[in-house]
């Protein structure tokens, strides 16, 4: 089995935390470390509900805290989806939360210095600590193996609003730079992950396994499900998101990709569009790889896998 | 040889005309008749230039008039890029065109009653023409054999402006209606089209032909190139995008599409932009093929063999 080195970058947050479970659950991924950032919710709570999952699924794994605001902006939350707390009012707010200094972009740097082109980054947060990390050591760019960004909107509309996803739209100018840099990116976004849904029946079998763990993630799944049915009744489920972005950096074959020039549109009237950079030219070609189409059930059918091991043995 | 028995809906323009020359000059299309629409510029100028043009190639195929303004809007015309006479000022405006009776939505009907699923509809200007024929005739939608449409910008900025293409732009209400029947249509918008481009030198070796076909063609060619050059410098030449739509109905093999349920938007923020129709399901699946990448070499060089013919033949 080909080991995948991963460093995984969330803002924990719903999706997240299933992202995280079903990474440490995938056998082929080593889980070198986990840095956190803001977005579904201010850093203390990403990082607390983020540590807290951790503990409860009794894996030791680093976390590093990154970035608690965008580069160039003041942060906002997405909180009506993913709750005060950022897991659907299950664990609560932060509180009393270590102060840990904001080591995840010297992080990122050190295990990109150590693993180079055997390191895959997935960020599942606004791109931040990412953007920061390649600002403090632009060599990275060149040097890590692969970076996997649940991100954007580039055929279908937003999150947000029509134009925006939230990762993008919260900290647009991080995206801009990120993606306008020469970092192989493979883009993840509303296209395909929002054909890959979770149901009202997928939760309920989580929660008909009465485990601690399985409770809680039933839990702030349905939390997660109920905010999905006010907004986008029509979609039957709410979308994995983060987890797919984890599932594409394991098997790249789930998506089929576009490659091309993007960029972020920072003009107020399309703030945080991801569309077509027409005047970027590469001799080496476009470097971000667009997911446009997803096998959904080869992906469900693993992540539920996955997942049962997590939430069945947490007893 | 497989045949494609064609209809193709143009609003000639510059491209259209190179699009009509390339299908006149490919023996595998069989042009059964032109309907034609305004666009880039009056239907008088567009139906001029259609009839010039088939008189210069020494070719008769029947020309249909038809919609002369949006179903529900005033009519604009893309004179910016095509001269005030739609071929770069090189015909001069239409002077006494005869009155010819508004027939090609009938002729588009009748096809499709003749050839069903033989048939390919390809269209280079706005829909107008098409909705108005779905409009009169829903049965048409499931009998077509298939409809190619030049429209569109899914993944990429418009031409109008950063949300859409004109053809689109021009008459919404008719291509949102077109794109939320269950027509079977491949899309071939700025996402490949722009990826098709003509140089100076391509249009200097039709000039150096010497023809009175080849000149014609290099100077409306050169004016095209002059305002591609003003407005899209970095894009080094002009785009073919109606011939690549003809290319695409003879060889659906030269564009990679996605499957996708698609719509316009007619909201003022966004008006004429293509993007995902969430809301939108069929138990036999998205209807629309939009192209995402293209065979450029392959593509153009068919194109400019044909095209020699063509304007070598002309004397």
């Amino acid at each position: 089995m080909r080991m995948i080195k991963m460093i995984l970058d969330v803002d924990t947050g719903i999706d997240d935390a299933l992202a995280i479970a079903y990474a440490i659950a995938s056998p082929e991924i080593e889980l070198l470390g986990i840095t956190v950032t803001y977005g579904n919710t201010p850093i203390d709570n990403a990082f607390q509900n983020t540590c807290e999952l951790l503990e409860r699924i009794h894996t030791q794994i680093p976390v590093y805290k990154g970035a608690e605001k965008p580069i160039s902006r003041s942060a906002h939350f997405s909180s009506v989806f993913h709750g005060t707390d950022g897991l659907g009012e299950t664990l609560g707010k932060a509180d009393g939360v270590d102060h840990i200094s904001a080591d995840a972009v010297d992080f990122i740097i050190e295990q990109v210095n150590k693993y180079g082109p055997n390191l895959t980054i997935v960020t599942t947060g606004p791109v931040t600590n990412l953007a920061q990390a390649i600002m403090k050591d632009p060599s990275i760019i060149t040097r890590v193996g692969s970076v996997v960004t649940m991100g954007g909107a580039v055929t279908t509309p937003g999150n947000v609003n029509k134009f925006a996803e939230a990762n993008i739209f919260i900290d647009p100018e991080a995206a801009d730079m990120v993606l306008r840099s020469e970092l192989p990116i493979t883009l993840v976004g509303l296209d395909v992950t929002r054909k890959t849904l979770l149901t009202q029946k997928d939760m309920q079998r989580w929660r008909s396994m009465e485990t601690g763990l399985s409770t809680l993630f039933a839990d702030f799944t349905e939390y997660y499900l109920n905010v999905y049915q006010k907004y986008y009744p029509f979609l039957g489920g709410c979308a994995l998101h983060d987890p797919l972005a984890v599932a594409v950096a394991k098997d790249p074959s789930l998506v089929r990709t576009i490659p091309m020039f993007l960029k972020v549109d920072l003009e107020q009237d399309a703030l945080g569009r991801t569309a077509e950079d027409l005047q970027r030219a590469s001799l080496s070609g476009p470097n971000t790889f667009v997911s446009v189409q997803v096998d959904s059930e080869r992906f469900m059918n693993d992540f539920y896998n996955r997942l049962d091991l997590v939430l069945k043995g947490s007893e």
